[in-house]
């Protein structure tokens, strides 16, 4: 590429570091802003990355993000909640929160336990939850953790650290999706969900 | 989307502003300059993008993209090209620089006559470009604008009023792609590209 420029040329190569812009990408975006530089710019884009990446913490409980020491959700619900859900990231309270039918607290893992990939114990905020789950009257811990092979390799390592400690561990419902088509699902998530069957309960939604 | 910091919805609010950037890809680039925070982010990817919004300038001569008063391509070369390549964007100079094919000079006109956008002769760097073909000692004026309904209308107007100087006016050439398939050309290009057909000479590449 050839830049007349050697601002734009700086510009392009800090963008093209962010995963999926590309340096096709990176020049449309350093264009946009050079065109759209009379709204004050530097104030509206600039400013809150800048302050995002200067300030903002992992929460001391639960390793979510947070302004501060503490993040929201742990502030508003640690008085009245008694059930953890573990996850794997950041991303994945986003997801559950969305869903609006969980009202309890989080404990952000930062991962799975993955040898191959050098990911082990000591990498993962697992020390924190086995002090929380001692430490606080909580009573049920919720595994959201996707069911991959490391991800039941990390559910079955916190349960045998957990149980013992009198802490009801529980598991996201596995089977085939609302709304999906049967033709289309995995033949293991199928096969599991005639294996885990229910009895059919007719409800007044 | 919930989020558990308002730092991190400002960030993504702003990122979101990007043309191409929505909601997701906004919190996956949040996130991941969260996570190489450590490297001195600020620095790398902030300082060069707020330094470009703040110091770049457009050329005084040409209107391209420069560091200074007038761009490199100015400096180093009006002293020896009497040849301006009349081209719409910024794009467009790179596009063509990238060719390799032309050491000469441009005019980034900003645009093309448009009456149905409320794109006017008045709005684009027109009358910039007479005075350089009037002032200094410009023999060809080449133009690079594209060959749409638009884009013709601009030719004829630039080519009214630079053909008096007594400049010599020269278009790309058209016609066929190199490596295209003749089945996909369309048929406008085809057609024409048979009418403007143009001896056959053996050349030694």
């Amino acid at each position: 590429m050839s830049y007349s420029s050697k601002l734009l040329q700086e510009a392009v190569a800090a963008l093209s570091m962010l995963p999926g812009i590309g340096k096709k990408s990176a020049l449309r975006l350093s264009l946009y802003l050079i065109a759209e530089r009379q709204e004050d710019v530097l104030r509206e884009f600039i400013a809150p990355i800048a302050k995002m990446i200067s300030d903002i913490k992992f929460c001391q409980i639960c390793h979510n993000l947070a302004d501060g020491e503490i993040c929201s959700i742990c502030v508003e619900r640690s008085h009245k909640s008694n059930t953890i859900c573990v996850v794997e990231s950041i991303r994945d309270v986003m997801a559950i929160e969305d869903t609006d039918q969980y009202q309890g607290l989080y404990h952000v893992l930062g991962g799975v336990i993955s040898p191959l990939d050098g990911i082990a114990v000591e990498h993962l905020n697992i020390e924190s939850l086995v002090k929380r789950v001692e430490g606080h009257n909580i009573q049920e811990v919720i595994m959201a953790v996707s069911p991959t092979i490391e991800g039941e390799t990390t559910i079955y390592y916190l349960s045998k650290r957990l149980q013992p400690l009198g802490v009801r561990v529980t598991l996201l419902a596995r089977g085939i999706s609302f709304g999906g088509e049967l033709e289309y699902a995995d033949g293991l998530t199928l096969g599991r969900s005639i294996v885990t069957r229910v009895p059919y309960e007719i409800s007044e939604l």
